[in-house]
């Protein structure tokens, strides 16, 4: 099993967002949409062993959280809309302190990082990080930040954990590198 | 100089698609989009020693090739809808033999594969294809195929070029994938 958590600084807490802009009063929930599809999709399947938490930081009611589970969502399709439209579905019902399915797969529930931190041992992208390919331990949890850095708090929180690299690049891509990584080892293809 | 190039095999020809549905409007236009912004995107700021072309082979009118070039291209965001509003201009222009700017580095032409690879030696993404990694020389072109395979005909256009693998990722992880293993051999991260 695999993981992926990205803290999404401006994703609105509610589901009052336009699926036609979801850059704008989505406060960049495109950006988490991207990382839900690099995290979860195959060329022609879904990654089953995969599960993808969005940590939403935005108005009105921060903080939330909503996962995906590649194990068991379902209506996933690659565009951006398709996730958008499940977050959008699960920040409408009401969200308590455990999670709560929205949608098969898809389900939310209050807090945010801090929780997360207690439930896995996160390997953190970092431009300051380890080489990936360099590591002969990789985790199976991968904790990024969405197209802010993380805050100063959240450096603060995250300090114990190892830093992976490079991470040059938008957040969805880094993850489609990270898989890359994680398939050629999986697939002992070195 | 790093061009990409992909076959949109159902992609429409004329702007007659819904921003608000890529995928079924425009004949899966969303995965064109998504490789446009994986081609062109870094972190911060856009690659500018770098073109992407897209083969439409869809409805009312193929062939025709949009191409978008990294050094000049403005008004390009990395959420779907953005490429795809600039494909929609370009389409709706009138459109020649030779490449006519709808917006700034944006530009269509009639023609398809045939006439790229008279331009381009490029390489190929394959299933069946040497491992990029194990390659010491990489070419600067590189062709993709989008959700669908390439076409009994386009096999045999492309029989000549050296082909890379692996490609059993979506069409626009496989471009950053493969953006890495440029960017690591530029910066001499080996």
């Amino acid at each position: 099993m695999t993981s992926f958590a990205i803290v999404g600084h401006t994703a609105r807490t509610d589901g009052a967002f336009s699926l036609n802009d979801l850059p704008s009063t989505g406060g960049r929930m495109d950006v988490l949409c991207r990382c839900v599809n690099a995290s979860l999709f195959l060329s022609h399947t879904l990654r089953r062993n995969v599960d993808c938490s969005l940590v939403l930081l935005g108005p009105p009611v921060p903080q939330k959280t909503v996962k995906f589970s590649g194990t068991s969502v379902r209506s996933l399709n690659p565009d951006e809309r398709s996730p958008a439209a499940l977050i959008k579905k699960a920040l409408a019902i009401p969200c308590g302190s455990e999670f709560r399915e929205s949608s098969a797969g898809v389900m939310v529930r209050k807090g945010g990082l801090e929780r997360l931190l207690q439930e896995h041992r996160f390997g953190v992208l970092d431009e300051q990080g380890t080489d990936i390919r360099k590591c002969d331990w990789l985790p199976d949890a991968f904790l990024l930040s969405d197209h802010q850095n993380f805050t100063e708090t959240e450096v603060a929180l995250v300090a114990g954990c190892p830093k992976y690299g490079p991470a040059v690049l938008h957040a969805d891509h880094t993850i489609t590198v990270l898989h890359n990584e994680l398939d050629r080892r999986a697939g002992g293809w070195e």
